[in-house]
């Protein structure tokens, strides 16, 4: 095979999801539609490589810096959402479901990583809590996995007399889930935290 | 989130194998790294898309147009290998199994998919079986499904008073294969077709 085609191929099967035979598969797909897809995505690949950037406030990436949801004028700029990854800001951004701005951690804490606090964005964070605008809560929105809430706790302490109510997401039953499927650990928090009936 | 990015995501969320959330993970972890994963991945398309084409008589894609299985004076130019797709090709090249140059039909029959004889490079195929060099052997190389099946026979019956024997892989129990774990369709060809013990 092609010296060209064999690296485009290393380079894809090291996407994540992706390994030699699916790399395969999305080279042959791009090469038989070249018009249709192989140049739009060399020309989006440009674009995005040339335009985007971390947002210096939160970390989020956008073509404006700082980000549009930094700078707009509707969000509540007392309300902070510390986040681990872009990915989870925009999971929270596709439900539209908050009316404050983020701060991308850009990890989790990891020992197995090797990932440690100065890896993350914490300092910044601590910075922009202390700072003006006045944020009056922080909530943390971290996965329900060990990494995730070792972080969680992490941030918590470090905004410790920082003036600002951090609070973390619920944890309990997920919407549509059935008692029979799901695990121990998610049961045992549901009912430690239970509630009284609305 | 950004036009660009919300672009790039559409594109890579097309290809074989990913679908929306892949696409979210592939496109962030290129951001993440740009040096070592996006620019070289730039680079890599660019290159395939400017120097790659389809051989002129196979197929084949390569940098070079007749490809380099064509113009190869070690290969048998009176066999010829017949595959659907360039993928078919690469997994016989992958185990230097055959030592003559190949057919590329460029896809397989199908009613649901609306592929016809017109699709495929039958037409070349016959020319090139008639024609000079003079091919002594067609090995169909095709899939062991339906759809691969129904094509060799269309091949098969295309090449019909040409002069070239037509012969396809066997079909049987794979190595290593255990009967247990094999389908009902496997075991009837493998015994239909058993062999007397060399």
């Amino acid at each position: 095979m092609d010296d060209a085609l064999q690296q485009l191929m290393a380079l894809v099967a090291r996407l994540p999801g992706l390994g030699p035979r699916s790399a395969r598969r999305v080279v042959l797909q791009l090469m038989k539609n070249r018009e249709t897809q192989l140049q739009p995505l060399l020309a989006a690949l440009q674009r995005v490589d040339a335009a985007l950037s971390a947002c210096d406030i939160c970390g989020n990436l956008d073509t404006r810096n700082p980000c549009r949801i930094c700078t707009d004028p509707k969000r509540d700029p007392a309300l902070l959402c510390v986040v681990a990854d872009v990915a989870d800001l925009w999971a929270l951004e596709r439900g539209r479901l908050f009316a404050g701005r983020y701060h991308v951690l850009g990890g989790m804490l990891s020992a197995l990583d090797g990932v440690g606090p100065d890896d993350l964005s914490i300092a910044q964070l601590q910075a922009r809590v202390a700072g003006d605008p006045p944020i009056t809560e922080v909530v943390l929105a971290m996965n329900a996995t060990l990494e995730g809430q070792t972080t969680a706790h992490f941030v918590a302490e470090a905004l410790e007399g920082l003036g600002a109510k951090v609070t973390q997401l619920a944890h309990g039953v997920p919407v549509g889930g059935e008692l029979d499927y799901l695990d121990e650990g998610t049961l045992a928090q549901a009912l430690r935290l239970r509630r009284p009936l609305a």
